[in-house]
């Protein structure tokens, strides 16, 4: 009996055998949609799927005896960012899809708790089940996990969205095997746990973040009252460079409060790609020229950027401040403002699955854009760099990526997202034919030499692919690496045989440093 | 020559010798000023006092080779919580006041950069001086460090000083003398360190917070554009009991953004020891029996439970939140709620110091309550449990504080302090005679009991004083202290000589555990 058959008994000791594939065909579903077909560099050797903490705890207890790597998502839906597939070649995924209950809806707290499975889709037909008047926080497509999204620092778009508004309360398994809960959840029947959002000591859950130090077994999500008013909202500017006066207007408008969500500001391409194919517009070769875009946009009457937002809260506010934003864009010549309200009952029923997105309602509309190129199975890198919000900081940014993008023969397509009042995300959709090796190639290729260039001109990324996250790490070296070193002695301490999720977002454990990658 | 003096040579020699505190007369300033005179469990043996990041470096690479403690504070104002004074006896004191520089303000993205021992006062002053339309959210005695209480988890009062709404970056230098920034901070010259709250991978600015885990140096706080009209605010609820549906509706009120500030509802016997002497009211032996605090509540013309909040925004909105507001309180029999507008500008002119504080105007005027018992030194203890806001759970929490804090002959003295729209504080004043040796020991007792009853009843505290942080942390013990257990591997690895704060919220390190306290 070999070790590694060894081990594939041990899991299935802990989880049952149902719960354990290995399988190659099984194994293609945990791979990164996006890759090329023949590369391997991200594959997983086999998958356990646990259904409680217990079971976690045990998966662990069994990576430490074997000394093999475990990977682990909610659902795996990283897309842009290598999906559910692991950093390391071989690694076991721990796949926590099964793993799938809303624990608690407390409606006058307005609050759920989760397990790391539930997807969007799962927490809001629980919410709408139970009747609880109560709205979600979402992401663009509803087949994420709610703590996976939460747990890569991901975007949603509703006031709770803006920054780490939405979590409170976490319950950990880290690698020893051991389960601890963060906050009031340290003391034993605390009644605080998911509406405070520290206990007494150091506060632990940002910790677990965009990290390797823990497997989260519970977070608790807040939750909005229904609002009297929602309006979505749709910016249109009508010239490239109208960017940077929207970019200042937006900011001034979420700092005094009149915009507190998360918006998005949307190329006219990235924008297209959902309303339109490519050959409609372009045909020839390499990116398609500026005269296009703009003939584009205004056939599809769609500004060369636009911003979906909205607002949320009574009537007589809701009425307020969107005469005051009407105002403040439509000083840009040619930008246009409009919505319209509606009752929290009726955003299921609304056309556009972007109002419907803002206002909670969970689906799969969004999902589509990376068919931009017309393949099959088209597919997106995310490069996703952060900039205050600034106009100037803006057209930096977008006349860099662009400049580069176009260079390597694609296209620039932008969504600009603020997170806060003060910065924003640029994310670059990278698309790219996954059948196409080169053109698959030429896309991860750019994406790296954006990191290195956007970091010269201080912009670093919030999030970063699989293929390279060690790059992206490596930008942050202030004082010799002074924060790596940090992650890495706690990595060491927490983990010493370094069997949580090695290499991600390029931290590694002690015996994998230099070799797999990683700073030497 | 002696340990303890090559010691002092070497603080000596990193920061001057002006720099360096020995005498007796120098380190009486350091002590807890609300402990009684002959007690000396927390005294200091030196203080230092750094200017720079690098000589703080120096001074804990020096307290590493010694072996021997530091305890470090901004100004040291932790009142009610133990003050400057450290957690082991003989600990050398870290004092930051002369590290006080305002090192940024940036009046497009609303944040300023502040060094340890920037008081509330000389960041205020910036301000105003550098003539920037911005407000600071603000604790209500102006001496403090703003670093030091947002260290500490500390209150202030306007928007951002909900949850963790007003840190953004942070630079530390840790045990082994290595200087580290968080966040964007970590790339070199990168834009964004105060604008966007992480990195890329885990965020670690929550682990320095009441913790030992590190020093200080920076840290970016967010200011707030000036609103159009600012609203100080005041409600009255005539019946004990009427508490209960004052925090419901509260509740409500900042569910739905209403209210989107921190608010104090305070007993009628705090506010009464800002407004008068306690002798007015009564003589006898015991607690002020509860037909007196009536009596007083009406003769003072204050509510038996009263509300300080504000309003902050565009005329219009605050207009129709103030009539929303008026009409959801004054359900209440009894109640009334009152308030005038003004300018931003005019905040200093306002004759309250409380309507000062809410609008970011720092003072002096809310250091004199703990004179209550008519003493020359009065002093109080903060007990501090957090629970969900809601009226039965303040019910409850007043019940069993009252009830404890009567029992040991003093009166209950409370600020429920809502610190989102889920959770409030319950800072409970207990205050006494620092004269008095038998009721200083009394107040210390029953603090002391309060933390194991609340902790049965399912709260937790939010900070603990220096006397009970042991036992306070004790209570946090789910999984066989599991949270704790985490702490501790974190401090061995970050500091293995256990020179920084040893016993901080109950963190020992290893060679102390069990000994000097904590966990064994």
């Amino acid at each position: 009996m070999t070790v590694a058959s060894t081990l594939i008994d041990d899991f299935t000791d802990a989880v049952g055998s149902d719960a354990v594939l290995t399988s190659e065909a099984d194994l293609r579903e945990f791979r990164d949609p996006f890759a090329f077909a023949t590369w391997d560099d991200y594959t997983a050797s086999a998958v356990v799927m646990p259904e409680t903490v217990e079971q976690i705890q045990e998966v662990v207890r069994i990576a430490n005896r074997h000394g093999v790597p475990l990977w682990t998502h909610g659902q795996g839906r990283n897309n842009g960012y290598g999906g559910p597939a692991p950093r390391v070649r071989g690694s076991v995924i721990v796949s926590l899809r099964n793993m799938n209950r809303v624990l608690e809806i407390n409606e006058e707290c307005a609050y759920a708790v989760v397990e790391p499975g539930v997807r969007w889709f799962d927490l809001y037909d629980a919410i709408r089940a139970g009747g609880h008047r109560l709205m979600l926080s979402i992401a663009d497509v509803g087949w994420g996990s709610v703590m996976g999204n939460t747990l890569d620092n991901g975007v949603t778009y509703m006031p709770y969205g803006v920054d780490m508004g939405m979590q409170c309360g976490m319950e950990v398994v880290l690698a020893n095997g051991d389960v601890m809960r963060t906050g009031m959840g340290a003391m034993p029947d605390n009644k605080s746990w998911h509406v405070y959002k520290r206990g007494l000591g150091p506060t632990p859950d940002q910790l677990f973040m965009q990290s390797n130090f823990g497997i989260v077994t519970k977070i608790g999500v807040w939750l909005m009252p229904y609002p009297e008013v929602y309006m979505p909202l749709w910016l249109r500017v009508r010239k490239d460079d109208d960017l940077a006066p929207a970019v200042d207007t937006l900011r001034t408008l979420m700092l005094d409060d009149t915009i507190r969500m998360v918006p998005q500001l949307l190329s006219a391409t990235l924008l297209a790609s959902v309303l339109s194919e490519r050959t409609q517009w372009w045909q020839g070769e390499g990116p398609i020229p500026d005269a296009e875009i703009d003939r584009m946009a205004s056939e599809l009457d769609i500004g060369r950027w636009t911003m979906r937002f909205a607002l949320y809260g009574d009537d007589a506010v809701v009425d307020h401040r969107f005469a005051k934003i009407k105002e403040a864009f439509e000083r840009i010549p040619g930008a246009d403002v409009y919505g319209t309200k509606c009752a929290p009952e009726d955003i299921p029923d609304l056309e556009h699955p972007v109002e419907r997105v803002q206002g909670g309602v969970p689906s799969m509309d969004l999902n589509q854009m990376a068919a931009w190129y017309g393949g099959e199975e088209g597919g997106h890198i995310g490069f996703s760099p952060v900039a205050p919000l600034t106009g100037h900081d803006a057209l930096a940014l977008r006349d860099l990526l662009r400049g580069m993008i176009e260079e390597a023969g694609l296209d620039y397509m932008a969504a600009l997202i603020p997170i806060n009042a003060r910065s924003f995300i640029h994310v670059t959709l990278i698309i790219f034919d996954t059948k196409n090796e080169a053109q698959t190639r030429a896309a991860y290729d750019v994406a790296k030499r954006l990191v290195r260039d956007a970091a010269k001109l201080g912009y670093g990324e919030y999030r970063a692919h699989l293929d390279f996250m060690d790059l992206a790490a490596e930008q942050y070296s202030w004082n010799d690496h002074a924060y790596m070193r940090f992650c890495e002695t706690i990595k060491d301490a927490l983990d010493p045989n370094g069997i949580l999720a090695p290499g991600k977002q390029g931290i590694w454990p002690k015996a994998m440093r230099g070799s797999a990658g990683g700073r030497t």
